[in-house]
């Protein structure tokens, strides 16, 4: 299993105020090697470049010494001196071989007490996961596919739970929109967010065979093995290869190619050469319907399904800004050279939140309820001077700036409320900075949560600024606009110019010219048209440059109108059908509503009360504290079949109201919730509950 | 969303114990339209093939009178008797306008009274569920692909209400093996099921434009059509076009084409010839790894993902049987046109039980359960018989072999549960059993649960005895044979029959021929075997017929060894290792153990009463009433890193003991259930628990 959750605000831009910033959190849930309680041995302190350097010493002396002996043997020298200096050989000796375990100690990471390794550590943890079938390799009676793995029922048990907590903890707490799309994908969305033209990886070919090697697999474990086994290579060398291992993922097909000719490197299996690494598409490719004319794939993410419903998604919101939106569903990704177990495989679940804010508002309601966490974190400026992570409390972080704002900071501290609480070691839990060459190039700002397991720190959250890159990109193509109109609490009107040829006069002036006039009157900007405004209000005419007629024209004041309108901000309205939905509570989308009866501070504050033990309770809700009518409030939410309301029209107790009954009880404001409970989860039925509490049947909360 | 739950119970054979029967629940849950309150108006009562005869007659009526009153005219008979001619003539119109009304409503499903017909019943709550976001055509910014559907938050929700109720329904309350395979299959394992070969639809090519249409739909659509909208057909040519779409699933391609050649039915857009229909693959192709060179398909159904791992399931359950297996996940079908709204796409979400039985033990425990549940049922014999459904009780149709075995008996019950628990009406709700011909050749039984909506009874439930066909199929493509050994509660001696050519004396005896002497001995059956024994004890030496060598020879008792010998069962044993897995009880895959301290009638009946109230409350737990040690048992689920241990060591009260840190408390037995729900979903610690209860020191339960 992998989880991502990924974290996009974005907003764009509409001519009324311009939302132009987004980000993106990015989240992926390394499997259960992170998720026991098993821990490896720590990583050694000894430095492997110390031991590199002595050894190389202690080879020079071992060799001089060797010189000695053969000098004094040759010399016919006294046994008594020979058996001396064959003892300090001999002691240098020992001395070396006693080094050179442990720097195979230390490039293996082994205690220095020589307990187990990370390698075996690791393979003990699989043994075990693999027996109990917490995972299983797929299609293994076929003798398996590389990359594609089963859970069996403790692993489908454990993603299950982490994925109920997802939802419990990110999606339910903070109110968002989870949406559900299809795997199969049509060419145009992908082509339109870049990957059918950029999500590959670079490909070698054996000359000879024609199997195919990820690049920098090769490169990678060709410094590795280097590193590991040959303990001979000088510090320097150890360092050059530790280099190129830092810069992997930096490389050009071109260096890539060179590095693998500089250094020999040939196909594993046969020592044939290989080809110039190029390009591989890591997407799944398929044909959509009979025809065999529209191609498709199957998504790399989850996130273009976001994206492409954002304006259905932003009405959903009733236009408002920031919100979230979910999804939790399959990703495919055909890689090269699927290896780490369940780290990089072909086919696995994302959970992705793509979270849109207005940029001017950059600050979180409940950012004060993460401010005082501290836990490790790695800024850039620590990276680049060598040093450690250190612990920052996140609050400071964000006053310092080390974090760019609180909503940012908002969500780096949720999703360490999430990690710790799956049980993730919050030792082994670190939140990096991206260098800025690691960002793609409309990103403002990148953090990594990395945790720490036996292949090292592998990354498992990604917290991008992305700007309004994936929505613009899917305006463009599909010439939807994707853009937040900002919501004002009043209807807001609007200034626009309005250039308005008089066609008629232009057709009497100009003739078969008046189309080419129009239009480049039309083309004028704000400045250009608002100068010929104040000219002919004047001089009642203007000559005027048409470029598509390479001459000046005479414009005058009949011929064309320019003004600026008022314009009031329409909104897409609202209109509920009066079809009410009867699901059982069991089924319903949302379980209840929380309404004050009218506007009071109190009232508001009861209600939510009750909502957040309504979240606590994991039961899904709508609270509505504006001042509308409580008949129309009943309305918004009729259509979504919510079969319970509840109306806070005291601050001691509380009516519930059943849909199809409109039954009320009265009950208190602390067993509102534990009522809700028992009610939508099927323990009790609402006779059960209307035999139980005294019933309400005054009209005054049916408005 | 669709959701299947397919049952499946199945086991082969082992030379121990013939195993071969199965069976298949298949349970397709139709969309939004079946789940919610608003109805459609019922079936109109009146007879469309009374009508159509009684239209029939009018029409003639008409004409005849319609000749009278040209005759009259020609013959200028009197006015007066003229104009009575043309009133009973206009009567006679009025008439057949009034009926032309009637037939069309009776067609339409309308209602007597002419009221909202179930077609534009279905648009308004299409209109209601897409406006809401319930659920949104995809890719709609790109003008859509058909049969692509993306959910929005309400219909997310419903979802997910729906596969949890599912997972407590039927995984949890039947410790249920649950299985997440990847989508992306292996051609290998797709050509074993026969989807490869067989998952097709019939389809046909506009000749000139090649545009692609389902041969079947064509037909289909070119029936209704006539039979709603054209008013003037006989009453025999609707029954004949009524009987080809009851039909349409059984014709072949030779069929389906002479029918559209016969109908003159011609491409819908252009009304260009049609090509012959021929077989589309509905499964999605792709391709897995960069050589390009290995086929593999979006997996059609999720099925296939739990036969092959048969094997393993099987062990994981302690190599016993019965037990199911259940899957849900992503399915993948390009249907060549997508219909019917949420109905007919092109990718759903399936929910699907493989259950497993041993033929000969087809009772079930819990069949006392459903017994007395009385719902609507459509027996072979009634449909034939051209009845309708009719109310049976459960019990009655199993006693009478109407529905096959209790196992049966026990999952239809168990899915009108959840039907009706979901809120689908019971008066809309029926099981149909397959006619002979429905049923794959291999099936033996099978029964539908059809809800009526808007398009019809649609079918959500399959019951199938399919034997042991899948298991048969994967064992004979991979070579792993995916067999049931029965478990017995002793290790059990079976008799074997072991044949022993002695290959030196042969040698000595028939020299070239030795080989083709020893195969023919080991290939004699065991009567042969037991034949030859006792002429051998008797006579010491017996002539054999060696066909590969086309003549008899003499065996000598010193040539053959027969016996028949006794073999102990042997099973995979289970060696746990001594890892313990610590996972926070949030993620664990199995939250808790009960166990009775010693074996023991009360202590038992108190565990089994605390596994229900664990299982009501959603709590995933093993219950192990042998009589192993304590430690022993612990040891059984440490390695699945289960954080709770319930010991029932009284009747009244029991211990609670926490993994980690071993520490006990003593609650009452009613208390046990409450206080694993609170520390289980996060809403206390340990560390509360251990506040608020007396602890138990005692080491008793600590064997």
């Amino acid at each position: 299993m992998r989880i991502l959750i990924s974290l996009v605000s974005s907003s764009t831009s509409t001519g009324l105020h311009l939302l132009s910033v987004s980000r993106r959190l990015h989240t992926k849930i390394s499997p259960f090697s992170t998720l026991i309680g098993l821990k490896p041995p720590p990583a050694m302190a000894t430095s492997e470049d110390s031991l590199r350097r002595s050894l190389a010493e202690k080879q020079s002396s071992i060799e001089s010494q060797g010189n000695t002996v053969r000098a004094l043997k040759a010399a016919n020298a006294e046994k008594a001196t020979v058996d001396e200096a064959i003892e300090k050989l001999n002691a240098l000796k020992l001395d070396k071989s006693v080094m050179e375990k442990q720097l195979q100690a230390a490039v293996n990471g082994n205690g220095p007490d020589g307990s187990i390794n990370k390698e075996a550590f690791r393979q003990a943890v699989v043994n075990t996961l693999e027996r109990r079938l917490f995972y299983i390799p797929s299609f293994k009676i076929y003798r398996g596919v590389a990359g594609l793995y089963d859970y069996g029922p403790p692993g489908c048990a454990v993603k299950s739970n982490v994925l109920s907590f997802w939802r419990q903890h990110f999606v339910l707490e903070e109110n968002m929109l989870e949406v559900d799309c299809p795997c199969v994908t049509p060419e145009a969305v992908l082509k339109a967010s870049g990957h059918v033209d950029k999500f590959t990886d670079l490909m070698v070919k054996d000359e000879k065979t024609g199997t195919c090697y990820r690049a920098d697999h090769l490169l990678k474990d060709f410094c590795n093995e280097k590193i590991q086994k040959d303990l001979s290579i000088s510090a320097e060398k150890a360092a050059e290869l530790k280099h190129v291992l830092a810069m992997l993922d930096d490389l050009s097909a071109e260096e890539l190619g060179a590095k693998i000719k500089e250094y020999g490197i040939t196909a594993p299996d046969t020592k044939n050469p290989l080809s110039d690494p190029y390009p591989f598409n890591l997407m799944f490719q398929t044909s959509i319907g009979p025809s065999g004319l529209s191609p498709g794939y199957m998504r790399p993410e989850t996130a273009q399904g976001i994206f492409v419903n954002f304006k259905d998604l932003y009405y959903y919101n009733g236009n408002k800004l920031p919100f979230a939106a979910a999804q939790i569903g399959q990703a495919f990704r055909n890689e090269i050279s699927p290896r780490q177990g369940l780290l990089r495989v072909r086919e696995f679940t994302l959970a992705e939140i793509e979270h849109f804010v207005d940029p001017e508002y950059k600050s979180h309601p409940k950012y004060s309820e993460v401010a005082d966490l501290e836990f490790l974190m790695f800024p850039r400026e620590q990276q680049i001077s060598a040093q450690s992570a250190k612990k920052i409390q996140l609050g400071e972080a964000v006053s310092k700036g080390i974090v760019n704002n609180e909503t940012l900071g908002y969500f780096i501290g949720r999703v360490y409320l999430f990690l710790t609480r799956l049980g993730i070691d919050k030792d082994r839990l670190r939140f990096r900075q991206h260098l800025a060459n690691e960002m793609a190039h409309y990103a403002a700002d990148c953090w990594d949560a990395e945790i720490e397991s036996s292949y090292g720190w592998i990354e498992c959250v990604g917290i991008a600024d992305r700007s309004a890159y994936d929505l613009h990109a899917h305006t463009e193509k599909s010439g939807v606009p994707l853009v937040a109109h900002e919501k004002f609490s009043e209807p807001k009107e609007v200034e626009k110019l309005v250039i308005a040829p008089v066609k008629k006069e232009l057709g009497l002036a100009f003739k078969g010219n008046q189309k080419k006039v129009v239009e480049a009157l039309e083309a004028m900007n704000e400045k250009e048209a608002l100068d010929m405004k104040a000219s002919l209000e004047t001089k009642g005419v203007v000559e005027f440059y048409v470029c598509t007629l390479g001459e000046n024209v005479s414009i005058k004041k009949n011929m064309v109108s320019i003004s600026k309108e008022k314009k009031k901000e329409h909104q897409r309205t609202f209109t509920p059908s009066l079809n009410v939905f009867r699901f059982p509570p069991l089924v319903a989308p949302i379980k209840c509503t929380v309404f004050p009866l009218v506007q009071n501070q109190q009232y508001e504050n009861v209600a939510k009360i009750i909502s957040k033990s309504l979240t606590d309770a994991g039961i899904s809700h709508k609270i509505d504290i504006t001042g509308t009518s409580i008949g129309k409030r009943y309305a918004r939410t009729d259509e979504l079949g919510v079969p319970f309301a509840i109306t806070v029209d005291s601050i001691s107790s509380v009516t519930i109201r059943e849909r199809d009954s409109k039954d009320q009880i009265r009950v208190d404001v602390e067993e509102a919730a534990p009522v809700m409970k028992s009610v939508t989860d099927g323990h009790r039925t609402w006779a059960d509950v209307w035999a139980s509490f005294p019933h309400h049947s005054s009209g005054s909360a049916e408005d």
